[in-house]
């Protein structure tokens, strides 16, 4: 069984090469960038605007090969790939939690921008922290790399 | 451009029919389900069990058409669908929270399960809160429905 989907637009953010991006939207290094959504989903945007946060949803486009473990960024031991955020999954879908600054008229100006230039966006979604609310986070492999988080940046390894 | 992705398993849930559903993972009606990964992508959930909440990524199967505005079930005006949770998105991708009770081979027990049973399933992510801190959060035209997030069910307007 296939699931077909098309994108709504385009995220443009200030990373051209997988090389010294962010590795997520906390980083220090991430960045602003914009979203252009097609004119055809514009109606798709109305009252967006009073979210200040919004996850997007988009195709991890330059990964060609997916891969079951991986050795992430902030660790040297290998995980199963649905314990990491690297982008070369089975199905290919980044997800980001991003800072919504402005909206003008199809375009969305954002902030915590972690995506490659030129990705095509699947989909845009409210973040509301109170659909979200979790008690006693246990965050496995990743509680000893804390510290490494926010400024720990991409490399080649998941071209 | 399209973009093909396939399941890489099945949501199990209590919820065999879109009327009295609950309409996200922190309501009082979610509950308890099981996620049956295909065996071929059993490697890629070494360490999962380290988290105790992780997001899955799905497809709303049972949409057949999108709007791009919409009357969600905790407001009683149209918002863009961009700016809501609702299903018909003109690509149907669904995002829940949950809690990993226990993973079982290739099953993930979880809890706060609020997806239609035998959904396919397209991708699985740890949650780390660390990734997405996010201070002054507003949550647009949701805010004045805040006392009702929790209690209100699904009806089959979004079939």
């Amino acid at each position: 069984m296939e699931v077909i989907f098309r994108p709504i637009g385009i995220i443009h953010s200030p990373f051209t090469s997988l090389e010294g991006m962010p590795i997520q939207p906390s980083s220090d290094a991430s960045g602003p960038g914009f979203i252009e959504v097609f004119p055809e989903f514009s109606d798709g945007l109305k009252d967006l605007e009073g979210f200040s946060h919004i996850y997007i949803l988009y195709h991890f486009h330059m990964v060609k090969s997916s891969r079951l473990t991986v050795t992430p960024f902030l660790d040297d031991a290998p995980h199963g790939i649905f314990a990491t955020r690297a982008p070369s999954r089975p199905n290919p879908i980044g997800l980001s939690l991003v800072e919504l600054v402005r909206l003008e008229s199809n375009t969305l100006h954002v902030n915590r921008v972690d995506v490659l230039d030129n990705t095509p966006l699947l989909d845009i979604k409210p973040y509301v922290p109170q659909f979200e609310e979790s008690a006693n986070v246990r965050i496995g492999w990743l509680e000893k790399a804390k510290s490494r988080m926010n400024v720990r940046k991409s490399d080649d390894r998941f071209k």
